[in-house]
């Protein structure tokens, strides 16, 4: 099929099948989320199908934690192992799902961001797209960001078009806030159009915490499992005050930040600062906890037109409560609600918003909201793989 | 416009214009190629427009030529930057030529290979491709190696579909030779099909000689010109011969080869054992010289299935007389002739080759000559960015 055929068969088609790939900051694993997407933006409809949670081994986790450390050569080859790895995620979930390779309309791969530094324009994401097209034979849409960095933009957050399409409402005001390795929000405002939007990170999600415990028990332990630590102590709050007083938090928004701010070396700052004081690794989760849920709250207070009404939580940290309690104790005036309560299981959200993004390329339409990434137009993001 | 409009548009076309992007192992500077393209393989028509050299800034190709000391973040950066500078190469070459940029139907860019590693199907291509396509508002077709290795093929070469489209006869035996920083070869036989092709590096081009004279001059000379060292004295055939039975020279085709082998190492490696003989790094001047001759005669005779008629040089190398001196002596029985006896501007040529293959990808069919690359099928090359 010539490529402008196989363009129109998807422009023609009432209801397509994506399958959406990603890996978020933390790298534990690759999501492959099986939907079906009528139509496009602003009216698009959304079925989710199924999905499936793939190990990323633990080589390629080690790299993509650690990728200040790695030579050109590694990098070389770890674009490609990582390809190799989203493709098998995808054609995983299909065998789970009992689906055929030829019911599939595209594969969207967010892949994995290796270097994002917004303040050059400039982002590396790895997970060749390439090699998904050859070993799925379906037509890959990938590599987001880099587009939106062209025109300007931080290249993040890129979920709002998603966010805006799922969850947007006449009556209320909503924020979705992620809470990944980075936390992020999207704020939208009750009968907003797009161009209401305003969607950054508010600062660490989970990374913080994951770094000090990996760090402070020489990753015996990779999380903070059910917010145990987090809830095994009280939080300092001169520690929090001094901690929430990090230039990041104070600037206005687009604002997108990354592993190279909150990431490990932050964690061994913490850390390094706690043996000063005597204390063992567990005593400062409670606080560095805390630090996720006050710079929330503190972002929406500083940064939002007004308080939202509901806040729709997705990512890792809700698996969290000591988080999640801590953010309700801090937005006593809003409704905390999730991502099940609108049919769209937690996990696969960010790789259902990767395929919306590209069912709006492949329909040659703009996947970026300006107000969000600061870019200077709206563009069709991505590069198209033919299978 | 739609993209699938866009690429039906293209399609339909009887004659189409394509901006070729290339920069080679050489990395001195970026070849921006005009060309009209009529159909498709293998009854394709090309006609060259014109072409520039547009410079490399130094700090970039510093960075290109010694990738192995790049951290992460610096080359998320250069794969940005680089993209400006193609992007530029490509609205000056129009500037140039009087031609408004709404009369392109496509860009074609290569982009730089950074790291190659064939025995791991792994490739590093820079030049970010949305970036160009953001700056030149056209539609833009790059990073085609990725593709054929994720096929099982090497990534190189990908010019023998140029070469067959251009140079095949039907009455003589010809092969065509580059010269760049590293040198290949496509053997067209007599009357020969695209799977009769054969096509692999020979060896070093200029990089062995260029490294010498760059690293021996403590980079006062940056290469030889007008061959005028490796005229300057005699070649050690002794050290020739021992230099020949690099292991490289012996395996058979497919094969491809790099920086990794032949670059700044390499060219180390031979000024440290001359100065274990009390020479001056010009004295070895023409016995590398002779290498690349010497290798590329040594790959006919070993490699291909007859000696060709005539022999199509190309790539920089044309311009070191001494090279071709030694070429013609050690090629008695061929006539060598230029790519500019085809009408073809030699600098342009890989530039245009890219064009060629843009073209078929947007025409949905493959690229790359599995007999060349080793790929396991033909694919459609490359990555689509819509503008």
């Amino acid at each position: 099929m010539r490529p402008s055929e196989r363009l129109a068969a998807y422009e023609a088609k009432p209801e397509r099948l994506l399958i959406g790939l990603m890996s978020g900051t933390s790298a534990d694993a690759v999501t492959a989320a099986a939907v079906r997407v009528r139509g496009g933006m602003p009216e698009v409809g959304v079925a989710y199908i199924g999905h499936r949670q793939h190990p990323l081994p633990a080589d390629m986790a080690g790299v993509v934690r650690s990728p200040e450390h790695v030579s050109s050569a590694d990098l070389t080859r770890l674009n490609v192992a990582l390809g190799e790895v989203f493709a098998q995620a995808a054609l995983a979930l299909l065998h789970d799902l009992g689906l055929c390779r030829e019911a599939v309309d595209a594969v969207a791969s967010h892949g994995q961001t290796l270097v994002h530094l917004p303040a050059k324009n400039a982002t590396l994401q790895v997970g060749e797209p390439s090699v998904i097209a050859e070993r799925t034979g379906i037509l890959t849409v990938a590599e987001f960001r880099y587009r939106d960095m062209a025109a300007g933009g931080q290249g993040a957050p890129l979920v709002p078009l998603a966010d805006y399409a799922l969850f947007r409402s006449d009556s209320v005001n909503r924020a979705v806030q992620n809470l990944g390795g980075i936390a992020n929000v999207t704020w939208l405002p009750a009968g907003g159009s797009l161009a209401d939007v305003i969607a950054f990170d508010t600062g660490p999600g989970n990374m913080a915490i994951d770094g000090v415990v990996q760090l402070g028990s020489q990753f015996h332990f990779s999380m903070d499992q059910d917010g145990r630590f987090g809830a095994s102590g009280p939080v300092n709050e001169k520690a929090l005050g001094w901690l929430l007083e990090h230039e990041y938090f104070r600037r206005s928004p687009p604002k997108t930040v990354g592993r190279e701010e909150f990431g490990d070396e932050y964690a061994g700052m913490l850390l390094t600062l706690l043996k000063g004081h005597g204390k063992r690794y567990r005593d400062i989760v409670p606080t560095v906890t805390a630090l996720t849920a006050a710079s929330i709250a503190h972002a929406y207070r500083t940064h939002l037109p007004a308080m939202p009404d509901e806040v729709i939580v997705g990512g890792g940290g809700t698996q969290n409560p000591t988080l999640m309690r801590m953010l309700r104790e801090r937005l006593p005036e809003c409704t905390i609600r999730t991502h099940e309560d609108f049919g769209i299981p937690d996990v696969a959200k960010e790789a259902l918003a990767f395929c919306l993004l590209a069912n709006e390329t492949l329909l040659g339409r703009p996947g970026n909201v300006p107000s969000a990434t600061g870019a200077k137009r709206a563009v069709v993001l991505g590069k198209v793989v033919f299978p």
